[in-house]
């Protein structure tokens, strides 16, 4: 088999068999075939496709090329929960806890934060003394105890698709959804989960802008999912403007632990409890997601959720008391008020633009070397669908300097938009694609 | 200026600026931009064309990689010809000579055979004593002398194009017309010449198998020429059958000298004369191209076409006497008659399948590195129109060993195709090009 020849199937069309594909990303991952021809392969890939068949190949060709979790010794229903990346998506330390507290089993690895969105694995990294970097037994043994724990990824969870994954992202192969689609579920399967929940963002601060992109990714990896025998539910969520009203490591920590306690933003809140019932059914904890509903939205008010989060902080070496007085999560040094420069309703705060905005102040990395400020970030004092006043606070910011304060200040007035009118309230929950039904 | 910004504008079906396309080719030739953005970026222009504007660009970018023959100390109009590769095309040795015979300039770089298509380089090495490798000033005195000399390739002749040929090979990126019309122009242009005559082969022995991807690449060829002030003539002809009677390195310098000495077989007679022509009113040794065809058929009948062909190997060191007694070129040991397997029409004679059956008998090269037998080949008795009867001779093989003869003469029967009735005869010359008339 010649890789020459495969490039030359897929450019004119054709469709790869399993053999073929197992030769290219086994060859590939094994260093056989030179990254030059992987890249010519990966750009026919993104103009002529690939089949159902093909997709679900390369996927579990990617999560077999290193080490397969296995989670057997947990105990019950292990349930993922994957977000495509946003700003300001702080979910997952709201979520697990919700589910968590209902007995699903939450053994999550979860990424560092790139570019303008950020990783939940920097989230938790501000709170003192959290680990994220736990040898695999004791991995497993708190999330048999306390229902949950989160590390970071391993060095060797598809190593195919991080070599795939570097190599497309400078020879501009990123955006094919077979692509993204096996990249993100190799890496799902891989990491050992039962069921996984699937949160596809789309909007300006997502990498998928149009409804449409985003429910063929979302149907290609619930259908992947369902081919390997993996429940998969996926969610279609707006990422237009940020989500809640904390952007940066340390605020989020502190926003999670408000809507843990019932004082959180409405609209951060209902999605939080959607995706934490989506778990609860996909660990089989309800027989229904209505039933499901209401034990995310018990969990929350009873407090049980946020006791799991504090017990889960405190099994990984974190200080539970910045949880319970997240006040003292200690942000960064300048504090800047930012006041609106006119008079209307805002009807627009590009989360993309929010996101830069918060890597200016030091809240995220760059390149994958940079050093990440935990108490860098913004505090919205105003969204979408507000009216506001000249020289009325729209937001805090708070940097390690002036003049990173100066540059987030800039970023975040370009995200704004204002309007005559109150905007249209915009849809958080666009779609829901469950592999159970169709 | 970031390569990855560039793959993606050419992915998204963008025009390249004259800057960009600058730094793609000094960057990739200095070796700053690696293989594989390259080829990401080769494939996305395979998919995605190139605007004629960049077409010139590339083309004037791979010619300027490495250094420009300066052809200024050779008097009169330089005109340079070039074939596309075919099987058993040794119209060079002919028509070179014809025109030089009237005054035209031939100070010409030839290539070396690859795969199942010849060379002219390996062609003249064929003829005891002849040397390919002149250093420069002795080429340009000898053009001067006797009108004409031939060369192999500089290795610093457009060193752009050699390194992404090379790339192209490998990465499925080899059938893209911008592509193959820049790589061919941009060593036209470095070669120097005044004036081009291009012969684009299409039929089973070309790459281009159809009428119109053909007339697509001539036209773009003459247009690159154009739009850098070199005229530019090309001529579409067939290369279905092989070209004459004759395949292999000594059998081809043979029937050269048969077609100057008026003793050619008609087909190839008359395609030699036509290229004759168009190099002549190229030359500017004819008003009008009727005037050119019959200069070109003069020299021929005068005798003079073919002195000149033998004064020029002598010049360049080779034994005319050779030429005169053709048939003392010595042949491969091992002779073999392929006998008709049936009786009929030949309908057809594949031409690839000629080449590569000459190549089993040692003719050609697999690779960069194999070595060439001269004296292998193929004389064809009959072809394509022609009547046979069953044990009937078809052909003559000539082969290092029984072994490279069995194998040939199996390729050669696969070449071959019977039917019942005299096929139509195939036109020879289907389409002139000539950007002095668009």
């Amino acid at each position: 088999m010649r890789m020459v020849d495969l490039i030359h199937k897929k450019r004119e069309g054709g469709e790869l068999t399993d053999q073929e594909l197992a030769f290219f990303v086994g060859g590939y991952s094994r260093g056989e075939i030179p990254d030059y021809q992987a890249s010519a392969f990966l750009m026919a890939v993104f103009f002529q496709g690939m089949t159902r068949r093909e997709t679900v190949t390369l996927t579990m060709e990617m999560a077999h090329s290193g080490e397969l979790a296995d989670l057997s010794t947990i105990n019950g229903v292990k349930v993922d929960k994957h977000s495509t990346g946003g700003v300001g998506d702080k979910t997952t330390l709201i979520c697990g806890p919700i589910a968590a507290a209902w007995g699903v089993k939450i053994a999550k690895m979860s990424g560092r934060g790139l570019g303008h969105t950020g990783g939940t694995v920097d989230k938790l990294e501000s709170i003192p003394g959290f680990r994220v970097d736990l040898p695999r037994e004791e991995f497993f043994s708190i999330v048999n105890r306390t229902g949950m724990a989160l590390i970071g990824q391993s060095g060797n969870l598809c190593p195919a698709d991080k070599k795939l994954y570097a190599l497309r992202d400078v020879t501009g192969t990123v955006e094919s959804l077979p692509l993204i689609a096996s990249s993100i579920m190799s890496k799902k399967l891989a990491a050992g989960a039962d069921a996984i929940l699937l949160d596809v963002k789309m909007g300006s601060g997502a990498f998928l802008k149009s409804r449409e992109e985003a429910r063929l990714l979302a149907e290609e990896m619930v259908r992947i999912g369902r081919s390997v025998g993996k429940k998969t539910i996926a969610l279609i969520t707006d990422m237009d403007i940020p989500l809640g009203r904390k952007i940066g490591n340390a605020l989020e920590v502190r926003e999670a632990c408000e809507v843990l306690c019932g004082k959180g933003e409405k609209r951060l809140s209902a999605l939080c409890l959607e995706l934490a019932a989506n778990m609860i059914y996909l660990g089989k904890q309800a027989e229904t997601l209505e039933e499901a509903r209401e034990k995310a939205e018990q969990a929350v008010l009873s407090g049980r959720a946020f006791e799991k989060l504090c017990e889960t902080v405190e099994a990984q070496g974190g200080d539970s008391a910045f949880l319970r007085e997240p006040e003292k999560l200690s942000l960064s040094p300048v504090k800047r008020e930012l006041l609106s420069p006119k008079t209307g309703w805002i009807t627009g705060l590009n989360a993309e633009e929010c996101g830069l905005a918060a890597m200016e102040l030091g809240a995220g990395r760059e390149t994958k070397e940079s050093e990440i400020d935990f108490g860098a970030g913004i505090s919205l004092l105003k969204t979408r669908g507000d009216f506001v006043k000249a020289g009325e606070p729209l937001a805090l910011l708070y940097g390690g300097s002036g003049e990173q304060c100066r540059r987030g200040e800039e970023r975040l007035l370009a995200a704004l938009e204002f309007g005559p009118g109150q905007p249209e309230p915009a849809l958080l929950i666009l779609e829901r694609i469950d592999e159970m039904k169709s």
